[in-house]
């Protein structure tokens, strides 16, 4: 089985090894959600048995200290690290640890790169709601973007509880300044997917404020541009989302637990709430599906008001960032596939 | 109130006006749908109050013979002339009527043309799942489009239940051929909403297979392009979707009677099922409610594939063409904004 959500929001697996030590067991997702579809055939044999299994079990689980949230983190994490060795050995990724501008980072490369990526890097935040995928279980989208044929660098940012805002966008943009300091920036990408995604949009935010140069294109995957519970599809795609299932639950609290107090519409923690004037070319992705697919097209929206190139691809019948989990699947190979495209068409060779 | 789905599937001014002709009445949508969702603060204010109106009471309606369509189609009908009347004068668009190809057509234009316009003529396709919007109620989204700075051609095709397929699609080819004749293709853009969206793929699929010239850009709005139940957006967006609301009614009843036994999925009646190669560049539009997301995000994946330039935008909240009824709000202004741009690209000057 090729399919985790660990490094994200926990999953079955942890119920069935026994995992019982949060506050808040929610059971299965269907006893708090009443809505049930049937299984789309428009989506891939491989997304048909996702959607047919059952959803994120854990969405509602409250963790009600630092110790309970490090616990459900490792868990989930023991879980992701065995698919980033998988996969990485699958896809001929090869995996070297380092520091850049302090931060402990990860360089990712695949096998044979081509001429027209040699001189490319692609600098990618993990997801995981600013608590979850600490260390090598945040490789999972980097290594599909190695795959995809990208030099790629992933840095090991601090989160919460330990470290609330603004710690992980410090991290980001000490290793945006030290990335860009030896690489020219037109050979420069930043992406990621999730909160990774929010990273992405909140790290130019503040790299315009500080007038310090700005990456060649960006890839925001289903970016948590919004940590408020704000955006029609936080209701509309509650429980048609397998992933994420709902905002009232793990999400929200873990939007609290990293706001630690700070105003959430700060664009450096909810970066649709930012003027986006000056943003480099731009690739969205998201799922019909998504809870996320208000954040991901308030975002267009806002993109496209300012006159910055954009495109928005929508997959049929996905959940949030789905194309992670499921890196055998079309829909994952389409994602990275456009984005693939994307990079090349918007960085200088 | 600017707000009219009259043309497609009637509204509760039909119910209010003691419209009680038809073999199944609905009473309100709310009956047949316990999904309800908070207004969305996203929203403009215009389509707030918009989705804290009833959704459309008639959307379960099954007219039992030629004689009940022709009395909701023409009540309908009452409706949308006003709109056209009043919609017209407002922005200054001249209603011309002619013939072109042998097919009942009306011209239109903005009071002043901008010299990159002089030359390009939009070929527009009205809505209303094949039985809707006849004559003079058929030009509420061409009107929008000569209100975006274009000319506008909008044939009357022919409809069922009078004229089931292959009518409607043989008038587009024929007005078609005879546009293409008398200007430049690569001046020619062919577009519509909903069905109108559809009979724009539908087109380019026929003139694909004659070896007919092709328009220089297509814009797809929303476009009905899987007339079978088929696409996870018509289960996820059920009820949510304000104005369509659900297949399992007049919708899917219309698609019957437009088919009238032909195979729903041959590509004239289901463009998405269609080769997409060779495509001109298309632009497509939805919303993130809208019932036919599947239909549109399917159509992005073919176009990606057969490397067709595509671009999609959604709409925060939008329901089905709403972007149509609401032309006052600021998500209309967006979507024919989005699609001036687009046309501007891609159209020769």
């Amino acid at each position: 089985m090729t399919y985790s959500r660990r490094q994200f929001f926990g999953d079955a697996a942890l119920a069935a090894a026994g995992y019982t030590g949060l506050a808040a067991a929610a059971g299965s997702a269907s006893a708090d959600c009443a809505r049930t579809f049937p299984i789309p055939t428009t989506a891939s044999p491989t997304l048909q048995a996702r959607i047919a299994a059952p959803g994120n079990p854990n969405w509602k689980r409250l963790p009600a200290s630092a110790e309970e949230w490090h616990a459900i983190v490792s868990e989930a994490a023991a879980g992701s690290e065995k698919n980033v060795a998988a996969w990485s050995a699958k896809y001929g990724i090869s995996i070297r640890e380092g520091t850049l501008g302090g931060v402990r980072v990860f360089w990712l490369a695949p096998k044979s790169l081509s001429p027209r990526n040699r001189q490319r890097i692609i600098l990618n935040f993990h997801g995981g709601a600013y608590v979850y995928a600490p260390g090598r279980s945040g490789l999972e989208d980097a290594i599909l973007v190695a795959r995809a044929g990208f030099r790629v660098v992933c840095p090991d940012y601090r989160m919460a509880p330990d470290h609330p805002y603004p710690a992980a966008i410090d991290d980001a943009e000490a290793v945006w300044r030290a990335l860009a300091a030896s690489s020219a920036p037109k050979h420069l990408a930043v992406c990621g997917t999730s909160t990774g995604g929010g990273m992405t949009l909140a790290l130019v935010h503040r790299l315009k404020a500080k007038k310090l140069p700005l990456p060649g294109a960006l890839w925001a995957g289903t970016p948590w541009s919004d940590l408020t519970k704000t955006g029609d599809s936080y209701w509309t795609n509650e429980c048609a989302d397998k992933a994420l299932v709902g905002y009232d639950g793990i999400l929200g609290a873990a939007a609290t637990l990293y706001a630690a107090g700070h105003d959430m519409r700060d664009p450096e923690l909810s970066p649709v709430y930012g003027e986006f004037g000056g943003f480099p070319p731009t690739h969205l992705t998201c799922g019909t599906r998504d809870l996320f697919l208000s954040n991901t097209v308030r975002v267009q929206r806002k993109l496209l008001d300012a006159g910055v190139p954009v495109e928005l691809t929508v997959i049929e019948a996905l959940s949030h960032a789905d194309y992670v989990g499921l890196p055998e699947s079309a829909e994952s190979h389409q994602v990275y596939g456009d984005v693939a495209k994307f990079f090349d068409r918007h960085l200088a060779v």
